[in-house]
C-alpha cells in the first residue's frame, strides 16, 4: 500500500466493535460510499454471525460476517474505525500495523494530558506513545492536523455539540473568562446497546432526567479542549440529561462575553467561521434535533439576554453521526485524501 | 352561604374552561374528593356537549354538561377554578359574586406590578382592583396569605418548578446576587390542547428543541417573584425547551452561592424548609419526571461543581398537577378551610 | 385468624416477586386501600433493599423492605399475591399454609388440563393437587367460584382482553363454530422488567412488530377457556404484536355469528351481560387504550362488516391492572369478603 | 420535449401539494436523484414561502419557492407528482398538457369502476376520461402497464401493504374464496399534516386505537383490486388502527388456502414472485416496521396455524415511501425510461 494518500481509489476498511450502535451506523454510512470497501467487521460477542442476524434491516446488504479481532488479517486493511469500548482500545489499536489510518471512537486517546485521562478514567494509560500521535478529531477545528494524521481520536458526542460553537468564540476572544454552562440533552443511543433497566422502553418513554451530575466524563474532555485551545480561565460546567428520543443532542450553552462585544459579534464570528463548511450551519431559526437527525450536520443559533447580559447558544447534532460515526468518516476522508464530505451529504427525514 | 370557611361540609365548585387539559385534570382530581361537588362546567366551544363526548375516558363519571359561562348560576357556587385563557380571565372573574373563592390558572393576575403585566402581555389590565386582591398561589411559600385569600393567582408551571427551590435559598441569603440560570424542559401538555403543527405527534416524537428564547412570558413571572421575595439584584435567565413527553417539567438551575456557604447549607436549607411538607421532597437521588407524573409532588436535589463553584439544582413537577390544577386544589383546600392535601395524595404509576 | 371471611377488618397481605412491574403495581394499588396491610414483600434478587431504592417514586411510602421468600413468616399472612415467574410458582405456592388466600399471576395454574400445561410449557407440573383447587380468575365470568376459592389463577393479560367479549357470546350461542381470530397488540410492560435488546427504548420507539406467531402461550390459554366454556368447535387463532407504548392491550377480534343472529344481538348480549359490572363497559365509541390506562376497566365495542358477514369486536384493557394486578385485587376482594371494587375505582389520566 | 422516453437525460418535475408530508418526502427523495430537476413546487396555503421556511431541515437545499398551481408554467414540465388532496386532483390533473407524465397520490383515479368511486367518496367523478387512462400503480404487479402509462394512480398506503402479499397468492389460485382479514396498523403520518386533536402528541403517545371500522375508504380499494385481479368471491375485511409512531404500516393478513396447498406453497409463491425484485423481500424473520422505515422496501413473511388451518401473513412498508412518494418515483422512473430503482436504494437507520 502506498503511503501517498492520493493514490487511493478506494480504501479497504475494517470496523472494530461493529455490532454496537456506532458500528452499524458506520456500516450504514459506508455501504453506499464508493471510497470504501468494508473488508472486515469485528464483534467479539457476536463473532460468527452475519450482521443481518443481529440487525435484520441489513438483510439486503452483502457484508463480511462478524469475527473476532484476532481473526482479522490487517495486512490488507487500509483504514480502521474502532468502536471498541473505553479501556479496550489502547492495547488493540497500538498493536495494529502502523500504515493503517485509524479513527478511534472511544475516549481512550482524547486527552493530550495523560494525567487527566488517568484521573478521569481511574486507570493507567496503556498506549502512551500512540496517545502522543493522536489528533483530536473535531474536524472543522483541527482539519489541517487531521489531514496529516495517522491516528485520530474522535470527539465525544457531547463535546462535539459544545465545542463547535464555543471554540470559535474563544479564538476570537469574545467569551469572558469564567463559567461556561453547557446544559446538554441526549437521546438514549448515546448510551449504546446496553442492557440496563433505565434504558428500557418502559422506563424511558414519557420521562426525563439528568444524570452524571458534576462528574460526567465528558466534562473534563470539554474542559481540556477549551483549556488547550484558549485558557484554563474558562471553566466548564457540564450537565447531561437523558431525552426520551433515540438520537440527537441539544446543548444549551450559557456564557458571558467581553465588554467590547455584543450579540452581533457572536453571530458574525460563528457565521464567518462556518460559512464555507458543508456540515455546520449558523441557523436563523431555533435549531431542533429533528433538523439534524440522520445527518452529519451541526446547527447552532445564538441569543442575548438583556436581563443578565448572557449569551445563550443552542447547538444540535445527531449523536451517532456528527457525534460519532459520521465525523469519523469525515475524518477518514481527510486522512485518506478523499473529499471530506464524500458519502455524508443527505437531509433529515421528516416527519 | 356563610363566610366562615370552617362551616363547609363540601363546597359547590364550578370549573371555567373545563374542556382544556387543565380543566379535565381539575375534574379528574375533584371527582373522588368529597370536599367538592362539581356543579358547573363551562366550555364555550363545546357548550352543550357532555364531558365524555369530548373525552371518552370520563364515560363512567356523572358530571354536569358543558355550558357557556353566561349560563352558569353563580349564586349556588362556592368556589371556582378558572382555566380560561390568558386575557379572558380579567373581565369574567372580576364580574363574579365576591363571596366566591376563586383560583385562577391564567397569567392575568400573577403580576403585583400592573405595569409589568401590561409590558409582558402587551395589553392593558382590565381588572386592576381584583389584581390588588390577588395572592400568588405558590402554596408552600405563601400559605398564610392563601388561607386568607378570596382570589388566588395560581403560578405558572415553569415558575412553580423554579421558585420552589430558589426562594428558600434567597430567604436564607445563600444565593449570591447576579445571574440565576433556569434551564427548563417541559412536556407538550404545557401548551394546552392547541392545534399547531409543532404539537402534532409526527413533529414532536423523537425530537427536542428550545423555544421562546430570552422572551418567554414565564421569565418576567419568575423574575418578579424573586425580586419581590428577595431583591432585583438576582437576575433570572430562563430558557424553556419542549420535551417529547406529555407531562412533566424538569428545571436545571445554575446559581452562585455567597462565600460563607457551601453545598451542605443549600441542602439543609431546602431539607429544613420542606421537611414537613406533604408535597415537596428534597431527594437523595437525581429526580426524574417519572417520579412525579400524575402527582402533586415536587422533588429536588442540589449539587456543587468544584470547577466553577456553582450550585446546580434539579427540580421536577407534573406541569398539569403541581404546575396547574393540583396546586389550584391545594390552594382552594386552604382557602375553604379543608385539609390542604385532601384528594391530592397519590403515587406515580410506573412504568 | 378466622376462616370466616366476613370477619376481616383488614387483611395482612404479602406480595411475592414484588419488585417486578406487576409487583409494584400491586403495591401501588394496595397502598391506599384500607382493606389491606402490606406486611411482606419478597424479591430474591433485590432482597435487603427498600422498595424505594429500586423505584424512587415510592420514596414517600412506608413499606416493608424486600426480602427472600424463605424469610417471610407466613403465619401472620392472610393473603398472597404471587408475581413469581412462570415455573417458579408451583413449588412455592403449594408449600404455603392452606389458610392463606392466594392469587397467582403466573401461568402455572391456568390450565385445568395438566396435559395442556405440560405440552405448552414443556415441563411437568409440580403441584397437581393445587391445580385441581385453582379457579381461573376471570372475575366477571367466574365470580361465584372465585368468592369461594382459596386459590385463584389470575388470567393472562391477552386472554383477559379476548375472553371478556367472547365468552358471553358463546354462552348465548351467538358465535358460529369455527375460527375466531384474535389480533392483539400489547404495550411493552407485558414482557416485564426484562433486559433484552428488543425492549430497549432505542429498539422499541417508533417501531411495531408481531411476535410469537402461531405458538404464543396465551393461545392455548384462550383456546382452553373457550373450549371449557363452550366447545372445542371454536378454534382460536391468536396473534400478539408489540406496541411502542408502556401499558395497554387492544384486541381486535374477528368472528362469524350464527344465521339467526345479527349485530344487534351481539351488542345486546354484551350490554346485558355487563350492564351491572363496575369494570366492564360496552362502549358507544371506538375504545382506545388511553381510556383504560391506569384503570381496572375493560371497554369493548362490536361492529358488523357486510362484505364478509363478520363481527369485529374491539376490546381494551390496561395489561398491568385488569390484565394483572388489578384483577388480582378484585379477586382477592371477593375471596376475602370485601367489596369487589374496593380500592380499584379511578379514572384514566389524560393526556 | 421528445416523446421518446429514452431520450431523457433528466426530467423536469413539478410536485403539486408539495408542502404536505408526501410532498416533502418526494422532494427529499428527488433531491439527490440526478434523473430529475425539481422545477416547480405548488402549495396553495404556503404559496410565496420557501420550503425551508415551512420545514427548516431543508435549509441547505436549493429549491424553487412554493407557488400556486396556476402560477406554474407547465410547458417546461416533463413529469408531475401530485400530492393534492382527494377530490381536488380530478379537475387539475385532467387540465394539464397531455405530454406530461403524471403520478397522482390521491384516491381520485384508483377505481376502474367509476360507480365504485362515486359510492365510496360520495361525489361525482369530474375526470372520467382521465380515469379510463389511469393505471393503478402497484409497481411489482402492474409494471408493464406502468411503463407504457402516461397517468398512474398511485395506490393507497394500506392497499400497498395488503395487495403485495395477497395478489400473487390469488394469481396462483392458492387462496380459498371467502374472507380475507386485513388487520392493519399505521403510523400517524398516514393522516398527513392535519390539525386534529387526535393527532396531537399528547393524545397519540402511549395510546392505541382502531378507527374507520367497516367503512374505511381503503377497504373498497383493496376489494376492487382483488376483484379485478381475481374474483369477487374473495371478500376483504379491512380494519385500520392508529399506531403511536410516525411512519410505518404493518398488516396482519388472515386467509384460508385451497385444500391442495400448504404453507410451503405460500412461501414459494411469494419467494418466486419477488425473488428478482429490488424492493420486495420475503423474510426469514418476523418483519418489523423498523426494517423498512425510511426505505422503499416491503418485507413479508407467512405462517400457518394448525389449530384453524389459516395462513397469516405479516407485511410491512414505510407508508410515506413504498406507500406513497417512493412508489410514485419508482413508477415515474418506469414511465420515463429510467432504471426503476434509481434514487430509491437505501437502508433503514437503526436505532
Amino acid at each position: 500500500m502506498s503511503k501517498n494518500k492520493t493514490h487511493f481509489n478506494s480504501a479497504n476498511i475494517a470496523i472494530l466493535g461493529a455490532s454496537g450502535y456506532t458500528g452499524i451506523e458506520a456500516i450504514r454510512l459506508l455501504v453506499n460510499n464508493s471510497n470504501y470497501n468494508i473488508v472486515d467487521l469485528s464483534a467479539d460477542s457476536n463473532a460468527g454471525m452475519s450482521v443481518s442476524e443481529v440487525y435484520p434491516h441489513f438483510s439486503r446488504i452483502n457484508l463480511p460476517d462478524l469475527k473476532k479481532i484476532e481473526d482479522i488479517n490487517f495486512s490488507k486493511v487500509d483504514a480502521v474505525i474502532s468502536c471498541l469500548p473505553h479501556g479496550k482500545s489502547q492495547k488493540i489499536l497500538s498493536s495494529l500495523p502502523t500504515n493503517i489510518k485509524i479513527c478511534d471512537l472511544s475516549a481512550d486517546f482524547r486527552f493530550d494530558n495523560i494525567q487527566s485521562y488517568e484521573k478521569v478514567y481511574n486507570k493507567s494509560h496503556e498506549a502512551k506513545g500512540l496517545q502522543k500521535e493522536a489528533v483530536y478529531g473535531l474536524t472543522e477545528i483541527n482539519r489541517d492536523k487531521i489531514k496529516k494524521a495517522r491516528f485520530v481520536a474522535n470527539p465525544g458526542c457531547y463535546p462535539t455539540s459544545a465545542l463547535l460553537p464555543i471554540l470559535p468564540l474563544i479564538e476570537s476572544n469574545i467569551i469572558k473568562y469564567g463559567t461556561i454552562v453547557v446544559d446538554s440533552k441526549s437521546g438514549v443511543s448515546g448510551a449504546g446497546r446496553t442492557l440496563k433497566n433505565n434504558l428500557l422502553y418502559g422506563e424511558v418513554s414519557e420521562g426525563f432526567s439528568a444524570y452524571g451530575l458534576v462528574n460526567h466524563r465528558h466534562s473534563p474532555e470539554i474542559q481540556s479542549q477549551i483549556t488547550n485551545f484558549g485558557s484554563s480561565e474558562y471553566k466548564v460546567l457540564f450537565t447531561p440529561h437523558l431525552l426520551p428520543i433515540k438520537r440527537g443532542i441539544l446543548s444549551t450553552i450559557y456564557l458571558s462575553i467581553n465588554d467590547n462585544f455584543n450579540l452581533e459579534n457572536v453571530v458574525n464570528c460563528l457565521r464567518d467561521k462556518y460559512s464555507e463548511e458543508k456540515f455546520i450551519d449558523y441557523s436563523d431559526t431555533i435549531p431542533s434535533t429533528h433538523e439534524v437527525r440522520g445527518t452529519n450536520f451541526c446547527k447552532m443559533q445564538a441569543f442575548f439576554d438583556e436581563n443578565t447580559n448572557k449569551v445563550i447558544i443552542i447547538s444540535v447534532i445527531d449523536n451517532l453521526i456528527k457525534g460519532a460515526s459520521g465525523q469519523a468518516i469525515q475524518n477518514l476522508n481527510l486522512m485518506l485524501g478523499f473529499d471530506e464530505s464524500d458519502g455524508l451529504i443527505n437531509f433529515s427525514m421528516f416527519p
